[in-house]
């Protein structure tokens, strides 16, 4: 299916559905607003989905892939650990594996650009290349690429989201943060180093010259706005596919929920192609990494968790996922003032 | 058992249990330091433990009392509603129901001062009278009756917490902002209109009014900063109870999660007690109720969530488990660099 036919189908919000959600909180024997964000993402929910708001099932999708750009010296780690830890989410040894086991979401790996064969039948191949090219010297991908990284996040929701009502953004690739930064330079018109940090451990040292390989990278591959612009110039298959995962996601009715740095510059994406993907995105995890608050200061996008993690995974989706699921089991779960004989205010 | 003998048991956390903590959270396969706040919650946990953090049972007490000084107009509710909240969590209607069903703590309700015989077998009597006296024309309590509250807290942990390792915090009483409020301007020496906000919602004219109430009531009551002192005069049956079942909890190694306004005040009053309680405490949630902000940059305490919410019962507390319980997973779940064959930084 094509992209523009996938975003088509996105709708605006439920409005009758988000008010009857509010008057049922407001009924139940509590202060009203008292569970604050709670009630938000509920009635956000119920706007998304049409009806109450109802959790049964959630997924979180890791896309992973390899980034050229790495050949700069831009990461504390070494490109392979890209492949090593899809072994790793495969064995269950990772962050995410023990952060989604507690909050019961469905694991899904995907290999959409990593470099070199990863020998494991739970890993679902959408392999586009062997990683990306270094876009210090040339573009990432072709444009034709960037499509295919789209629509093969279309596809990965039509063909393995299922039932759940929620998907939560994770990522693997070593060396991501820097497109992303790239992206988010481009979309929002911010230098550079307002947005670049440590990574997984940069020293001082590294973070310069990470600002310097994306600062002259931009220079020389000067990317529009267009989101397939960008992807193709600066971006990483696992982003181009996370984009394509928010949209058909959005079109299903789904709540997505994104993890940190990198996702979000996924999300910038999908919301560049259609704007009303916005209403869709809850923003998991607040991201230790350097400008992060910068960029949703920017875009008024405020992260239900500030753990100083900077992980990505999707760790901090699947333990914003417990704060979603325990909103939603309030909405259901309590008595109203009439029911309970509590006197109201 | 006497205040004292409690305290006395209370120790230094245990430094090496938290610097072997900290060595293997640093083995494992992510980025040094990358899990962030769930790291430090894991090492201040074998910290409490002595040991690697485990936590296997959760339990959240919610201590409910009345206060007189709701004959001054301080609450949004009605005193009754203490009383039929508490039958509301017998019933499981509550959102403190709903939140503990999901992070799978028990529950323990507790009388200690509810205005009113509550008919039920959940309810653990510890009453020591029927509400407080209102502390804008006389002290709340006499001192004997304080330390009664106090001890009461003890042996509620020493009788009904068994093996749970983590302790939350939680009450219900209407009007009980205005003594914690009293409790913070005396503990802190902060004026009463630097931390009163509208409670269970108060307009611009009730939040006045109960700012004038607590002025002039701490003027009338003049109590020093001797813990004992301040529950008398200014404080609460259930605040007192709470400030006993932190001590105990801290003296058996148990974690302690602060909930949000009220039970900070417990909190306040036993680390003036018997300041090494504080290494037991995790600030669990950020209160939406005005002053909150100012009471915990005073004190440097950051609690892990920020959701806007103003309810009390433990919600907070609860919420803040999910948390913790995720963070000692990754700890015992996740595989080392060694195991999993990833390569290091």
């Amino acid at each position: 299916m094509s992209i523009s036919k996938t975003t088509s189908k996105i709708n605006e919000l439920n409005q009758e559905a988000m008010k009857k959600a509010q008057n049922h909180l407001n009924s139940l024997t509590k202060p009203k607003n008292s569970l604050g964000r709670l009630e938000d993402l509920c009635v956000k929910v119920a706007g998304i989905q049409g009806k109450e708001p109802e959790i049964n099932n959630k997924k979180i999708f890791i896309l992973a892939g390899d980034h050229g750009i790495t050949e700069e010296g831009v990461s504390a780690f070494p490109s392979p650990v890209t492949k090593q830890m899809m072994k790793n989410f495969v064995n269950g040894g990772a962050a995410i594996n023990a952060l989604s086991n507690y909050s019961k979401a469905d694991l899904e790996l995907v290999d959409i650009g990593v470099n070199g064969k990863i020998e494991s039948d739970k890993i679902i191949d959408k392999k586009i290349s062997n990683g990306t090219n270094n876009f210090y010297k040339e573009p990432v991908m072709t444009k034709k690429q960037a499509k295919k990284s789209i629509k093969h996040g279309i596809n990965l929701v039509k063909e393995h989201a299922g039932k759940s009502e929620v998907i939560g953004l994770g990522e693997m690739g070593i060396g991501n943060t820097t497109p992303s930064a790239a992206i988010f330079s481009t979309i929002l018109n911010l230098k550079p180093e307002e947005i670049i940090g440590t990574g997984t451990g940069l020293d001082d040292k590294g973070i310069q010259n990470k600002i310097d390989v994306v600062t002259e990278s931009l220079k020389r591959r000067k990317p529009s706005k267009e989101p397939i612009e960008i992807l193709s110039k600066v971006g990483g298959f696992e982003i181009g596919g996370l984009t394509g995962v928010i949209i058909e996601a959005a079109a299903e009715n789904k709540v997505i929920i994104v993890d940190g740095y990198i996702t979000l510059s996924a999300a910038l994406l999908a919301v560049e192609i259609e704007p009303k993907v916005e209403n869709y995105l809850i923003f998991g995890h607040s991201s230790g990494e350097n400008g992060f608050e910068r960029i949703i200061n920017e875009k008024d996008f405020d992260p239900l968790l500030d753990l100083d993690m900077k992980l990505g995974e999707g760790t901090g989706a699947s333990l914003a996922m417990n704060i979603l699921e325990s909103s939603v089991k309030t909405y259901h779960e309590m008595a109203t003032f009439e029911e309970s004989g509590v006197s109201g205010s």
